[in-house]
């Protein structure tokens, strides 16, 4: 019965805003049956180019926000949290499971090229921590590796615009791409949570490189771990109709709820409105 | 010790030939680190122009001989065999979990549709047999859907002679989804273990449809079942180069190591010569 009752729990997603999402999408997908929570911390967005002191503290806010709405595991489903703050994010998760963007996908790169060499885009900040490079050589050992990282700031304000079929998306991408072209990436690590909505044009631009979506492979490794700890609801036989979310955001309501739904793919309900700290 | 020797068991996966192959792909996808048997009964493929009972006494025969290797879990990687032979398959498998490509791929369809409109691609038999609508259906309940299927018999051999890129193969997916375009499906499901081989093309064709591929989810599957019973491997830091298959023919070994590669995206193991009842 207790047991039960623990396996109702939801699962905590959070980000700085909405890249988060296409997490919580592919999370839907593997665990249909799950309960979550969201939350975007919109009055503080982006994350990406502030100091890692602050930013550790709003990861911090964000968790003991999840921590206090009683969530089984904890998932920071944005990369620069990821990369400069996931000790801090542990530590307030009062020894929940946390899992981050960067060592599933790390790991996934791995095991997919087949020639060793490795492409990671995403934000300025991301690809300035080296986090992806620093976790990929921690794992592969003595493997032969050859990375190549390249900051693409244009590619979220495209994907928030929602111009990822217009022709400039496409212009800009052969040019960000091209680098990755010439040094015969066979793998392509996503390592920004907006880049999943741009897979098409990557598939066009790209078509024989595997592309690693960081929540792809976050949303495989929570499954595991909670199925592990047998705290998986149970699965029932009918079909659920709609994910069962609950969204919170620190500002701006109405236009999370507009963009969310282009993430999703389903119709999302309207985020509750919190105050995080002092923002 | 017993049970962490039970984790070690391969997982066993059999096919007709060497479609389940794009199963086994998405299986070293989300369980790297297991052992596998693959099975591919090359001497009496292909499953889908037989009749019911020859197809479940081959059906049979595989599910003994995978049996006989001591595997965890089975997993029936070909759609002819899970639309009709599945129930023979669980009688001989000793208990063991048995995971077939219907159900988990019509669920995925189910849970990804937003319009209710659901295509279905396979071969002639799998189409023939209506295991997807019934399944689907069953697992609707009262949802409002429409569903359209297709049989694409030209499919596998353009995959078998690697030509999936040829100009070719564009017309002819551009004829054979034609009609699914206009039936406006936002969901497609590829019913045929050859056909995510093709998804580069078929997202060129329909862009904004959701791809079904039924090995991604009954891998999904085998991960949870494996999960909740503690039957996964324990996983291990360090990086794996190759996956660890060992793989069985009933004919033709060097061929279908060959074509191995195409499916799988690393060099496999020479396949062993086995025999199966009167193959």
């Amino acid at each position: 019965m207790e047991e039960n009752q623990n396996n109702m729990l939801p699962i905590g997603v959070f980000d700085s805003g909405i890249g988060g999402l296409s997490v919580l999408k592919q999370l839907v997908r593997f665990l249909p049956q799950e309960n979550y929570i969201y939350l975007g911390d919109t009055a503080r967005v982006p994350y990406g180019n502030k100091s890692s002191d602050i930013v550790k503290r709003y990861a911090a806010e964000c968790t003991e926000f999840l921590v206090s709405k009683q969530v089984k595991l904890i998932i920071a489903a944005c990369n620069t949290v990821s990369s400069v703050a996931l000790e801090v994010v542990r530590h307030h998760a009062q020894g929940l499971p946390v899992i981050s963007m960067i060592e599933p996908a790390s790991s996934a790169a791995l095991r997919e090229t087949t020639n060793g060499r490795i492409g990671i885009i995403g934000t300025r900040a991301t690809i300035t921590s080296k986090a992806y490079e620093i976790e990929i050589n921690n794992l592969s050992g003595k493997k032969n590796l050859k990375l190549f990282s390249k900051p693409c700031p244009l590619f979220v304000p495209i994907v928030e615009e929602g111009m990822m079929k217009h022709q400039s998306a496409r212009l800009i991408a052969e040019e960000y791409l091209r680098e990755m072209i010439e040094a015969k990436v066979d793998t392509l690590v996503l390592g920004c949570t907006h880049y999943p909505l741009l897979t098409n044009l990557f598939k066009e631009i790209m078509p024989d490189v595997t592309l690693i979506d960081s929540g792809e492979h976050a949303s495989v490794t929570a499954l595991r771990i909670l199925a592990e700890a047998r705290k998986l609801q149970e699965q029932r036989k009918e079909f659920i109709a709609k994910p069962n979310v609950k969204f919170y955001v620190t500002d701006l309501p109405n236009n999370f709820a507009e963009q969310a739904n282009m993430f999703l793919g389903f119709e999302s309900d309207s985020p509750e409105l919190i105050k995080l700290g002092k923002s």
